[in-house]
C-alpha cells in the first residue's frame, strides 16, 4: 500500500498543461549561494574542486552534497516549477527524502520569509519535477529555495511562466556568510526538510548566508579544511566539531590547532566553539569531549582573544520534552535543531550585531 | 553512496554471535497494549476483525498500521533484540522508515523513562532484527517499546538473554486509555519515531495507555467509528477530526452527530474536540472549519454538557519558529508534534486529575 493512494494530503501537486519557461540555474539572477567556490568553479560543491584531493575520500564524496546552499531571487511568475537531476536516489533509514533530497521554498524577504512547499522526490527516484508556488496575479515577490542535505545536485531548472520578470534578491541583513563547520548534525541529519537544519533556522531568523560544511562522520579536524576556512571571508565561523573526532585524544590534539589556524589568518573573525548536544545517553564521553572543547576555549581566552565563545553542548536541547529531540539518540530530529537554533541564536546574534 | 558506509554513527548495532532467546510477542508478559479488540482477536490490528467490513476500504487498510501499540514489561536480561515481519517496506517521501517502520524504546517507570534506541529497517527491508539494548549485570528493569506509526507488523518477537526474568510491567497512572480519533496527523504522520507521534508523547508525559485511531486520509466521521468508540471503556477521547472531512459540509454534518453518538453512550467521558494545527498556508479554510468545530464545542456546553472540552488548532503550533513545524505545510515534523503535545496536556492533564 503507497500511502500517496489513499491520503490526498500525499500527492504532490502535478505540472499538468501549465506552459514554463525553465532556466538553467548557474547563472545571473539564478546563482546559487552557500557554495563559497562556486563563482570560480562552476559546481554545486561546497569544497573547491583544486582542495577535493587534498581530503580524506569521505569529504571528498561529501563536498557534493547541498547543505546549505540556497537560490535567492524576485520574480512576478505566475507558476514556479522545478526540474531536478539528483546525484542518486534517497536511501537513508532514519532522514526522509525530503530532507535529504528535497528543496523547500519561502516567499518574503529579510526575516519576514514564510515557508511555503517542499519539493520532495517521489519513492526511489533521482530525477523529478514539481510545481512549487502558483499564484493568480502577477505580483513580485522574494523567493528562497533550499537546496537538499543530504544528496547531490547534478542539474537543477527552474520552471517560470511566460513573461515572467526575474531579478535579484534584496540584500541580507549581514553582508558576509557565517560558516558551520562539524559532524552529520552540523550537515542537517535528520531534518524532516532542508530548511530546518539548525544552520538554516539560523540563517532565516537573523537573515545570513550560510555556508555549511558539515561532513557526516567526517569532521575530523583536518588542518587543510581550517586553511579553507581561513581564506574566506566571513561574519562568523562556529565549530560545531566535535563527533567525529574518532577518540578524545584526536579531538584534543585538533581542535585548539584547528582553531588557531584559522584566528592565526583571520584576527578579528568571531569564533563560536560548542560540544555535541545528544549528551544523555552517553553522558561520560560527553563530559569528556565537552571538557577538551572548554580548554580549547579557556586557552583561547587566555591568550587574549576577546572574540572566541563557548556553547555548552548540554543545554543545546533545552528542558522539557528533551529526551524527543533525535531519531536515534544522535542525529537531531526537527524537535532538536530548533532547540539548537534557539540556543545558538542570542550569542550569534551579538557577534553579528544583529538584532536576536 | 550509502551514508552508513562513510559516517559510523548511521550503521545499526549488529546482533553478532549473542546467544538470545526469542519469544512471539502477544502472550503472557508480551501482551501488546494500545490495540483495543487485541485480546479478543489476537491481530496487530487497530479495530475489531468483525467490523473491518462495515468500514471504508481505507480504514480497512489503514487498521493494521499499529500507530499507538506499545509493548511493556519488566526484565533483568542482559540482550534485548527483536526480530520483526512488517506488512511492507517503507515507502514514504517525507517520513523516515524510523517513524513509519521503527520501533523506539524507552526504559523506565511511570514519567521516569527515558529513551534509548530506536530500531530501524534498513533501506527497502521489510523484516529485521536487531540488538535494542545491553547491560552488563543482570538489573531489573521496566522497558517501553513504540510500535511502527505508519506500517503494519506480521510478526514480531523479542530475544532475551538466556536466564533472563519476564514480568508485567507497573500499573500506569491512568486506569483506562485514552483514545484519539483523528487524521494522519492523529496516526503519526510525519515523526521521525513512533515515540515522537503527539499522541504517543502524551502518554508518555502523563502515563496513560494511548488507542491511537488515526486513519491517514479517512477520518471521515462515520457513525460505524463512533459506534465502536462509544463501546470501549476510556479515560478521555481526543477528537483531532477536521482535515478528511471531504469539504466544510461533510464536517458540518458529521462533527456534531459524531461526538452525540458517543456522548449519548458515555455520559461521563471527558471529549476534547480540537480543529487543526496547520493552518497558515490556508487561513481561511481553516477558520471556517474552525468555526465548525466551535459551533459542535457550543452546542454540547449549551445542552449541558460540563465534560467537553475545545482547543483551538490555532494555537498547537506556538509562536516562535511555527513555519518550521511541518515537513510539508501540512503534516507536523517531531517539532510540530512536541508544540501540539505541549499545548494539549494541560486539559489533558485536568481531564485526566492527574498532575500537568
Amino acid at each position: 500500500m503507497r500511502i500517496e493512494e489513499i491520503d490526498k494530503n500525499f500527492v504532490p501537486a502535478s505540472i499538468g498543461d501549465l506552459q514554463l519557461h525553465y532556466l538553467e540555474v548557474g547563472a545571473g539572477s539564478l546563482m546559487p549561494r552557500g557554495l563559497a567556490w562556486y563563482e570560480q568553479d562552476k559546481q554545486f560543491c561546497r569544497l573547491p574542486q583544486a582542495a577535493l584531493s587534498s581530503l580524506s575520500e569521505g569529504v571528498q564524496g561529501l563536498a557534493w552534497h547541498t547543505a546549505g546552499a540556497q537560490l535567492r531571487f524576485k520574480s512576478d511568475c505566475l507558476h514556479l516549477a522545478l526540474q531536478v537531476e539528483l546525484r542518486g536516489p534517497s536511501n537513508m533509514p532514519h532522514m526522509p527524502a525530503s530532507g535529504q533530497s528535497g528543496f523547500d521554498l519561502y516567499l518574503g524577504s529579510g526575516r519576514d520569509k514564510q515557508y511555503v512547499k517542499t519539493a520532495i522526490p517521489p519513492y526511489g527516484a533521482d530525477k523529478f519535477e514539481q510545481l512549487l508556488f502558483s499564484q493568480s496575479q502577477a505580483e513580485m515577490q522574494e523567493f528562497t529555495l533550499n537546496f537538499p542535505l543530504y544528496n547531490g545536485v547534478k542539474q537543477l531548472r527552474l520552471g517560470f511562466s511566460p513573461g515572467a520578470e526575474l531579478c535579484a534578491a534584496s540584500p541580507q541583513a549581514v553582508k558576509n556568510p557565517v560558516l558551520f563547520y562539524g559532524s552529520s548534525i552540523t550537515q542537517g541529519g535528520c531534518a524532516s526538510r532542508p530548511g530546518n537544519a539548525y544552520p538554516q533556522l539560523l540563517a532565516q531568523q537573523l537573515d545570513f548566508q550560510c555556508l555549511n560544511l558539515g561532513f557526516s562522520g567526517n569532521a575530523k579536524g583536518e588542518p587543510r579544511m581550517a586553511e579553507l576556512i581561513a581564506g574566506l571571508d566571513l561574519a562568523a565561523l562556529v565549530l560545531d566539531y566535535d563527533h567525529n573526532a574518532p577518540t578524545p585524544e584526536h579531538l584534543e590534539q585538533t581542535h585548539y590547532p584547528f582553531y588557531s589556524l584559522i584566528r592565526a589568518r583571520q584576527p578579528q573573525l568571531p569564533i563560536i566553539m560548542m560540544s555535541m548536544p545528544d549528551v544523555d545517553l552517553k553522558l561520560e564521553a560527553a563530559n569528556v569531549r565537552r571538557y577538551i572543547i572548554e580548554q580549547s576555549y579557556k586557552k583561547a581566552v587566555a591568550e587574549g582573544d576577546k572574540n572566541v565563545y563557548m556553547i555548552d553542548g548540554f543545554k543545546l536541547f533545552g528542558k522539557s520534552y528533551r529526551d524527543a529531540c533525535t531519531v536515534d539518540g544522535v542525529h537531531p530530529n526537527d524537535l532538536g535543531f530548533q532547540r539548537m537554533a534557539e540556543c545558538l541564536q542570542p550569542c550569534l546574534a551579538r557577534v553579528l550585531r544583529v538584532e536576536a
